[in-house]
């Protein structure tokens, strides 16, 4: 429900990513709750491109999950990981989640692909180090069953919080997983797909923190918080020229939705460790465009592994108009806010951009002055953005403060890498 | 009558400073413009302490200049300076200036004090490097002869500007002068001081940029702006705490003047190359009580030799509240404001401090986020205000200013200093 189609998302994968071999498993068991058997029926090996670092499953491993038609498992011969770090990403759907993962694979290195051969429909996304798992996998009622209860995808009733914390905690734990696939064009659960421990596993969706035990294996937390104004002109414009739906279906999509939005998904932020929140600029007068966005990132302070970015000078309140004598900007111009602030009783950082980058020279001039963004190299950032120029938002604050969320995670990743061997289960599996 | 007693505002000399042979000239000629003759009546030595740098003189050498009664002429037999660098500073009567000049001289080591043994009235400051000079001392007509004339000190007609201009091209040429002295208790014009040429020579007054002449020869010129209501407060406490006079009679003369000071003074802030700017803060609501003070530098582009200060990044918008986790400020706080603007036609930049110091903490954490101030070493502004932590403004932006505008008046003077020698005319004299 929340995610767009990992398969419709996927760039095609570099040439440095190892082969492996994939497994498929046919089963013909109804959808249901975790078990850690196997559910596979017959078999075929297939060949796919996983990045370098998975785990060895057997044929018939013992990961976690279930499927209702088949169930595809990896085996490969590379060094197990040593940690799995674990992201948490929540959001409404069409929020920009699957671009904030391409901007966040391509930081890791190597794009991010679905699994090859595997359910055409899959949501994962793989890179190198990253596997991206979409949280409507859990869903455990499918659009017909919703429908016939009257629940709502964001209703907690609607999806599986025993399986999704068994199979995070399985995988954190270097155990790879049986993980169920929500088919978002049909409305139906497919057959599990295998997921393997990988190094950073993000988790993505409408609850990645609603689950107090969900949360509790995360890492490191993002929620992307758009307004009502700002969603549903992102909304129109996804589900009528992508998905073919009418703009009043949307609008009594968005109303019906706005009630278990409120009570489920919109309480997560609290528990965030960065919030991007997208907002209508400030800088036109009374615009209702929608296109010029004001983007701000609450940082969460105290953060293990996780500096706040800021602007100028740590800890003080700045406003910062970059077009001038040294930049130009044209109309609207660009704007920063930086400052302390309180957000549901923590103390955070929040850092501001309102306008947008014409050009290469004001992002990297932007760049070039804000602090702890923990880029291995000078102009690290504007690389990024123009790298993926074509992606939604590489034009203003959403694709800047995504690329900023993607450097903070492979920061938190390496720190916790550095900080000795893992105290994690790594028996086998 | 813009000048404060240099007298009183004099503190003791340092031990530094060098032992020079003052000669007084008496004479009884009446007051009127300038002749390059002398005017010496009986001589008598006295035995001066002036800073090390002036230039021989003597007892009725040619220096420009005339006096009523008497006028002392400096010899010593240290070598000559090679260069007269000329600042000009203008402001009305009781705006600071005493106390600015003396943050200047403090700036360039030794103290500032009245020609030693000379006139008690004189508005001279003289220190190792820097003479000043009031420019009330060319007043054409005394107190009395404004009265019968019914002209005010701010009219052009009541200044010699001919004798005004003739004696700082002199000084600058490094030929000493017989300067005038308006009496500020007595209201009368006193018998001329000579005036050797210092390495800087400081016009402070109400028209240092009023004559065209006169402002060619300024190397660079500040001008003091005091907005009404702050201006009110301050001579209300000034006249009538220090010179006795009464409530209605400062309103009454602040609105005679007005006037004049509109016609004359204040027109001079367009030559200025930095103006600093008085006004009420905005950090206190509909403020009243005018302690509180928004202080702006407004600082000439492309001005030789002057490099305007910056906050964080050059030629860029931005408001800056410096307090926060890394500093914790009392109510009202301390903001700072930096941008580019244009004042008269011209390209400035601004940088505005609203509020004030409570600690040194404070201060140096702001000094140390602001470029281009021309300090020698780490921290020199706070130690500047610190060292005079007595002087008005000490703990807010006029103070701050006032010390960058001396530190930037210094590095004006090195440069030029250090442009190679001197082409200006230092025949005999």
């Amino acid at each position: 429900m929340a995610c767009t189609s990992a398969a419709a998302a996927a760039t095609s994968s570099s040439s440095s990513l190892s082969q492996l071999q994939l497994q498929s498993h046919f089963h013909g068991q109804q959808s249901g709750l975790a078990s850690s058997g196997t559910h596979a029926e017959s078999l075929r090996t297939l060949t796919m491109r996983v990045n370098g670092h998975c785990c060895s499953s057997g044929g018939r491993g013992g990961g976690f999950g279930l499927g209702r038609r088949r169930a595809f498992v990896v085996t490969c011969k590379v060094a197990p990981v040593k940690k799995t770090v674990v992201i948490g990403l929540a959001a409404d759907s069409g929020c920009g989640k699957s671009t904030f993962m391409r901007r966040l694979t391509s930081i890791f290195g190597g794009a991010a692909t679905p699994p090859r051969g595997g359910n055409p429909d899959s949501n994962t996304l793989i890179s190198d180090t990253t596997t991206v798992i979409c949280l409507d996998d859990y869903h455990s009622l499918d659009r017909y069953g919703r429908k016939e209860k009257a629940v709502t995808a964001l209703d907690p009733r609607a999806n599986n919080f025993d399986l999704m914390y068994e199979q995070v905690k399985a995988l954190k734990e270097g155990k790879s997983v049986e993980k169920p696939i929500y088919n978002h064009v049909s409305g139906l659960l497919d057959p599990p797909e295998t997921i393997l421990p990988p190094k950073i596993l993000v988790i993505e969706g409408l609850h990645p923190m609603y689950d107090e035990r969900v949360r509790s294996l995360l890492d490191f937390s993002i929620y992307l918080d758009i307004s009502d104004d700002v969603k549903f002109a992102w909304k129109i414009q996804r589900d009528m020229a992508e998905r073919g739906h009418s703009l009043e279906s949307i609008k009594a999509s968005i109303r019906a939705r706005k009630p278990d939005f409120d009570a489920y998904i919109d309480p997560q932020k609290q528990y965030a460790d960065a919030v991007i929140q997208v907002l209508p600029t400030q800088l036109i007068p009374d615009d209702n465009e929608g296109k010029v966005l004001r983007v701000r990132m609450v940082m969460k302070e105290g953060v293990k592994y996780f500096e706040p970015v800021y602007l100028f000078d740590e800890g003080s309140t700045i406003n910062w108009i970059p077009c001038g004598r040294k930049l130009t900007c044209s109309y609207p111009g660009i704007k920063f806010f930086y400052g302390p602030d309180t957000y549901y009783g923590n103390e955070v950082s929040v850092l501001e951009m309102d306008g947008q980058f014409d050009k290469l020279d004001e992002l990297i001039y932007v760049e070039s002055h804000l602090s702890n963004i923990s880029t291995r190299f000078y102009g690290e950032i504007t690389q990024q953005m123009l790298k993926h120029g074509d992606f939604p938002g590489s034009n203003n604050g959403t694709g800047l403060f995504q690329t900023i969320a993607g450097l903070k995670i492979r920061n938190v990743y390496e720190r916790i890498l550095a900080d000795g061997p893992s105290v994690l289960n790594r028996a086998k599996i």
